[in-house]
């Protein structure tokens, strides 16, 4: 989900207008919650956003149909592209454009690399709800990761919602997956993504076991969105104190509506929380005490710990959900990076 | 402060009357939060236990003076103890009282442990905010960890506030460590306590490294009250979420204040979040989304991570504060002590 770094679609309600955006923006107040100090314990990166989303209504737009939702992604896309035009500056990476199988994707590759990664790639897969951030507008995670870890990065720009809904997004991460274990050696390769890629970097897995498929070395899932059925304890505890997604009931169901269709929300594929974890690759997993996705990063760690798979754990104080892609020169960021640098460094080939 | 299996302090509500408990318990309703669903992604036992809870209103005790604490601390230890009589039964160990240095101990012995545990022991501190569960009321987390894992158990019974607050909580911990290491390797011995007893382990390793004397071989901090002056956001983004401590303010912050006296609520031997950890023993830690310690826990991992120590987190879905002693035959309390017995059986020499 983490596509703006303010808000998700925080732009947007800036927009508005001159994106000629159609869908409502309902200017009622979040429901009462008691209004929490700012937490001294935050970086003052941090402490900013926490002021500056008081007026986050962006959680509640629920396009009305295919063609708001393309419209909104298309003003969605535009800002956050113009925002991040001078990233590969910034954070010292080149992006060459380039195809796996039919599926369209991204080489980011960090001017600096250590020598023993040369041989070893990560594979991306972007945040978004399975609507957002197409193209170079999915890139933030996968420039930051770069710049910090020294690894070369694929990420894939796959299909989504509203016009390619579930299984195509999957589907092109197994094409992806194909191709690239052509050229490189699995174990040599790691998944990550955050949000919605986190949640289709677990998914892939489900669907590469299905298959029979060579399973990547290692994982990393940042606040997957590992449920997308309004399930899990923080859904419900973290609602309007996460205050970048805020709530389930807005945006961010909407999404999932559409891009299930008509298949069961709690299909593995789809969430993957529901899936068997046995032989799982080693995994990492990030999320922060307020994230509205909490409960859902802490049951793929139950999970994984029962099927006796390696995997480690990063809660972040005080971060609402990937605040760490949303804060790039945070204190935190810089934590929730290095902490899945080090873990691939010990556990790819 | 897990020394109740209902709520801290509850059973005093009702045994106020028979119990001569003078302290006085508002009647107020809690403030205004959300009523959350049910976790379904919680036990049985879990959710009958949120449900209980309700009307739990014990967190706002503040007694006036010396007395009314020791009159609540005897009620409570004696309704503990009187329902805890079959647990070295029903969970298989025996109890013996001994000394060491001039500190009052039990040794907790499981009837059944593996040959690799016969020279390796477990030194364990209670919880109860540093005035609770003297004697063999303190005895329910050795108990269970003794079962689960199989360890011998030493656990000292330190002396506590009102009577002896700072630092003779901590005087007593290095007494009794300073002994224990004549007859076992440290690296051989790990440390382990819940709620009070985890701050207790951490701050024994910052007095531990002052003194020079040598540190064990690991450590396990369960939802440790690694900081007792309000600060950490789960304080303030947990409350009344978690439904057995519920708020810092009442008896907690009431105990927080008896207990350091004249000190400064932040010098790392009543706080240890504040201390240096370089250098720590290897260091698991456990806590739960609804935990009001939620923060402090992720905190130490924070500090331990970039300290370079080796360390582990568990997070339980839905838990409240120490809810895995709360609720001993619960799942989520099985995979609470199973986490922790598998890390001491890889660090441990």
């Amino acid at each position: 989900m983490a596509l703006d770094r303010r808000t998700l679609l925080g732009s947007l309600v800036v927009l508005g207008g001159a994106a000629s955006v159609s869908a409502p923006v309902v200017a009622e107040v979040i429901p009462s919650r008691p209004s929490f100090p700012l937490p001294e314990t935050a970086s003052p990166q941090l402490q900013a956003l926490i002021v500056e989303r008081k007026n986050n209504v962006a959680w509640k737009m629920v396009p009305k149909d295919a063609a708001e939702w393309r419209a909104i992604v298309k003003a969605s896309s535009t800002e956050i592209e113009k925002r991040d035009a001078a990233w590969p500056t910034k954070y010292g990476v080149t992006i060459q454009e380039d195809r796996l199988g039919d599926v369209p994707v991204y080489w980011v590759t960090p001017k600096e690399s250590p020598a023993h990664n040369r041989d070893r790639v990560l594979l991306n897969f972007h945040g978004g709800a399975y609507v957002y951030a197409p193209g170079r507008a999915g890139l933030e995670d996968a420039i930051l990761m770069a710049s910090r870890s020294g690894f070369r990065i694929v990420s894939a720009d796959y299909r989504m919602a509203p016009d390619f809904p579930y299984p195509a997004a999957i589907d092109d991460a197994e094409i992806v997956w194909r191709e690239l274990i052509k050229k490189i050696k699995p174990k040599r390769i790691g998944v990550f993504g955050t949000s919605t890629g986190g949640g289709i970097t677990l998914a892939l897995i489900h669907r590469c076991k299905k298959k029979g498929l060579s399973l990547p070395g290692a994982l990393w899932a940042g606040t997957p969105w590992s449920d997308l059925s309004k399930v899990g304890d923080s859904y419900f505890t973290n609602e309007f104190v996460d205050t970048g997604l805020v709530s389930y009931d807005g945006n961010l169901g909407a999404a999932a509506k559409v891009y299930a269709g008509s298949h069961d929300l709690r299909e593995p594929e789809i969430s993957p929380v529901y899936g068997d974890f046995a032989g799982f690759p080693p995994t990492h997993l990030t999320t922060g005490t307020r994230d509205l996705f909490l409960s859902l990063t802490v049951r793929i760690h139950r999970k994984l710990r029962d099927a006796g798979v390696v995997t480690d754990l990063t809660v972040l104080e005080a971060l609402s959900h990937a605040d760490y892609v949303a804060l790039p020169d945070s204190p935190e960021s810089l934590q929730a990076y290095g902490d899945a640098t080090a873990f691939f460094h010990r556990m790819l080939a």
